[in-house]
């Protein structure tokens, strides 16, 4: 089944199978920055002072890492599987700085799928253009069908 | 050394200690989630739709999972080890829900440190009154003294 183009609620446990894959794409702006700073309340300034950011190893103010990790989510929550998913776990690596006017894109892949005990793992990959930004792995409990 | 009641900038790789800790809480109010919503783009109906929400397991809206995980990095971001701080890797188990009103608080402690590498652990765990709602660890890389 291939369903990368169409954009379903939700795939029940039962109709998930091993690569299984969505993404999804959101350029980060100022206003995100703005935003996540507020909610998680870190105003570190590398993220906020320009100045400040030109003087690190990043040469410029990055992106909150935790703007990926909420992108991945959301395909999680909303694509695959979608909506009634619980969120069990994720691991990450930070592997490179996204920027404001980065096209950050998040894409989930099935790698596991255990019936029985109903939870499913999924690679967890964000991009901006070839380079991979942050990897990881998603543990999820799908909701089953009819549930 | 007890530092958890003062508020420095920076701890150097060379000034942490294992057992070390910082925490921050923060009041999740529904600003946060609307604002959490669009940086993510996560409109899941068990974050904004209470109808919904109920009819699941959570029987009402809750916080998205990387609220936590935003509110650890804010901790590592400006406190420990605060500003300079390279991230490397995050993982987290959610455990239990976060609702709107709850007070969040976010705890990490120093676990291990490699001087050689540069490299330290930290245990980071998220607590609601005295439930655990994430538990995970942080990889980080803080600065050197005279970095």
């Amino acid at each position: 089944m291939d369903a990368s183009t169409s954009h379903p609620a939700t795939v029940h446990l039962e109709d998930l199978a091993l690569g299984m894959s969505r993404s999804r794409a959101k350029e980060i702006t100022e206003r995100d920055i703005e935003l996540f700073g507020e909610v998680s309340t870190d105003r570190n300034p590398v993220h906020f002072d320009e100045a400040y950011a030109r003087g690190t190893v990043f040469k410029g103010r990055i992106a909150h890492g935790m703007m990926s990790a909420a992108l991945i989510s959301a395909v999680l929550g909303e694509e695959l599987p979608g909506p009634g998913t619980i969120y069990l776990g994720q691991s990450l690596r930070f592997r490179a700085p996204v920027r404001i006017g980065d096209t950050l894109t998040a894409i989930v892949t099935v790698t596991g799928i255990d019936l029985e005990k109903g939870r499913v793992t999924l690679d967890t990959t964000c991009k901006v253009g070839d380079t991979e930004v942050v990897r990881g792995e998603a543990t999820v409990m799908p909701p089953r069908r009819g549930s």
